[in-house]
């Protein structure tokens, strides 16, 4: 397990309840020292957040090993401690605890070093943050999950595979996603250590496996076109891996021949070749539809025709709501609106739209970039969006995929404002 | 194990060989996209170091799993793949190979994404770095080691255990110095998982254990001082962990009790006490000289007394050469010359006077805090500082202490100039 960089822990931020009542909120801090200490060295912490609560450094209450100590029990305490590696979970008491929502919290940690001259002590570790709340909205309809695709860039430098299922668990997300190519060790043959290790996991935080991402790379050997026979294969590959993962659906990325994004013809021979394979699997294939391709549109139109066709309940659509950005993504140091694609202004499908081919889809990625600190989406018009979706009758996953600035960590904390927001959209939907 | 964030590593840059002809270098890349992909996608890596040289895309050998491969290899290969968690490797032929030293190193690499138009491919990823690479000189008389206190605010975010370790060995460095407190899970007491996962790695990255930091926490408990039996329990409970770990030295870190830093008057009974256990072991007990306690003091005249009034050869100094400071740390955001303590302008000891003190000496933590891209310390003095040492007759270890701006991963790249330039300056001492 792997520790965010700042000693405020966007992860854990959550409200504690004792049987029905909310009794409090906990957060997790990281040590701010260059060693782990004894729980004894501690003078406590003053805790803040916005307008709502600030207590002096001796309420909180310290949890270590999940046992829980005031102050005091740590002062006279032998054998606790703050490991380096391992967050501390410090309790606030709050009454009804705290709202739903993004907050500023601030700390004021001391601790006392015997090194340092006493005049300078305790040392004292400031640290301000906007982390947002685990949240209690049911957010029904919709169901939520994650795709590990939000964490690019942070997979593997700044996070392992257990300390990104912690914190999709932690926003109270029961679906996870992924990227078979990305997120399977050792794929496309895990070892059976790896998939034990998976299962392990899943249970451990609760977790459903929802859609598996895979490519068919039409490329893969220059100068050479990839047959439908290899493409079937390839498929067929990964819907074998993601069954054997647990996973119901699969959402293959298909090689595109022209510049609107057509799919190489391929597709259809290496889909219809499938679909024995994916009814004895029990798992859906399903495309996504993703800006700049909006709903209304000839691809569409054969993904719809194929299902009408053949009949086939193991295929269906998967919206990615970037679609649906009605506010340009700002533009990156050297770009210019003339060099990047227009697309990346955002296509501003209409919502309205789901309700034609709602019947179709069957899985949602909701693709976002930037959410500000009071939960103002910068990009996606998510209430629109969600009404329209329940609209239709959707009551399915609503799958996070990051897509903004790629700070490592950002991420983290970008998830959880989302979640908060999408579940209080859908709690005022009428 | 996990990867630096930039594309291009620090970790792995270096010469290689055949037989005994340096042939060329290898670099370490960070797979640029989200996901892994098949190795026959790869479409090459222009590479360009200084001015030394310059190849084009096709050039480079490319390295999975251990084995090498041309370009024209990985583009009929079918089970070779580039997975997203692991780096490439990359070797550029180069008769000689580089130069000792940081080079400043550009790639421009190309992958073939099926997914995105052909006017668009392939995908073309720009990196340029200042990377040193894994010194060639022997550096005697001195012993090469990493402590990895360096690593403060890195280890637990983006680095674990095996990742430092094999960061450590990549520079050539022999010996790894620990902080009990900081990177032994489950400190005070390992698991024996732990403790076989910790010979493991040692083995594997051919590492010896050379000095154990510990702490003799003399304000563990407010308004209540620490008995010299107390402290003498404390400083043996290290000593045997450290021993159980295979570690020579130990550093203990004992609590202040004025302005100037002399230590609580319990150190010499503490020590004492605990001279026979560390006989017995065979460990070496060493307190640091650090800034700003110079080597003509009181603290240290007691510590030499302790020496020669008892006759252990069980007892030494530990020197850090952050007390040869000779110019200041720059100032951080909202600190003046006026409020941050002026030892951070360097007490610039004279390196002469390690020659009163040298055969006492059995340590060297090289403290350091920023080493430009021409490998200018802008702090240490190491001519003078290493010339002081050879003459004074040390041949131990010098451990690098980094203690510069924590940036993630920057301690990676410092560690690395360092052992470059202490490795080339020793080099030159007649």
């Amino acid at each position: 397990m792997l520790l965010e960089r700042d000693l405020i822990q966007s992860v854990g931020f959550r409200n504690v309840r004792e049987g029905d009542r909310i009794t409090g909120f906990q957060l997790r801090l990281r040590m701010p020292s260059y060693r782990g200490m004894a729980a004894s060295l501690i003078d406590g912490v003053a805790v803040r957040v916005g307008e709502i609560v600030d207590v002096p450094h001796d309420v909180p209450t310290w949890s270590f090993g999940g046992r829980e100590y005031t102050l005091a029990e740590l002062w006279e305490s032998r054998d606790i401690r703050w490991q380096l590696d391992d967050a501390a979970v410090v309790t606030v008491p709050l009454e009804g605890g705290l709202p739903d929502g993004t907050h500023e919290v601030s700390i004021d940690l001391r601790l006392r070093m015997s090194y340092i001259p006493m005049e300078h002590q305790p040392s004292v570790f400031r640290a301000t943050r906007h982390i947002t709340l685990s949240p209690e909205a049911a957010g029904g309809p919709f169901k939520y999950g994650v795709s590990l695709y939000s964490y690019m860039g942070d997979y593997g430098t700044v996070l392992d595979l257990e300390t990104t299922l912690a914190s999709v668990a932690d926003v109270g997300a029961t679906g996870v996603e992924i990227l078979g190519e990305g997120h399977v060790t050792g794929y496309p043959e895990p070892s059976t250590a790896w998939i034990d290790e998976w299962f392990r996991l899943l249970e451990k935080y609760r977790l459903e496996p929802t859609n598996y991402g895979s490519w068919i790379d039409t490329r893969l050997h220059p100068g050479r076109a990839m047959t439908a026979e290899e493409g079937a294969a390839t498929l067929q590959r990964d819907l074998r891996l993601a069954k054997q993962l647990g996973f119901s659906f699969v959402r293959p990325k298909i090689g595109v021949v022209s510049s609107d994004l057509i799919p190489d013809p391929i597709w259809t021979e290496s889909v219809e070749r499938s679909l024995d394979l994916a009814a004895e699997l029990d798992v859906v294939i399903c495309p996504e539809i993703h800006s700049p391709t909006p709903i209304k549109h000839p691809v569409v139109d054969d993904y719809i025709a194929l299902i009408e066709r053949t009949g086939t309940k193991h295929f269906g659509l998967l919206l990615d709501t970037g679609i649906f950005q009605d506010r340009p993504i700002p533009l990156r140091a050297g770009e210019t609106r003339e060099t990047r694609p227009a697309f990346l202004d955002g296509i501003g499908v209409d919502p309205a739209d789901i309700a034609d081919i709602a019947k179709y889809v069957v899985f949602i990625q909701a693709k976002f970039h930037d959410i500000d600190e009071n939960q103002h989406d910068q990009q996606i018009p998510w209430e629109p969006v969600l009404r329209a979706l329940k609209d239709a009758g959707y009551a399915g996953y609503l799958s996070s995929e990051y897509e903004g600035e790629r700070e490592p960590w950002r991420a983290l904390e970008q998830v959880r404002r989302q979640h908060s927001l999408m579940r209080r959209i859908a709690g005022e939907l009428a």
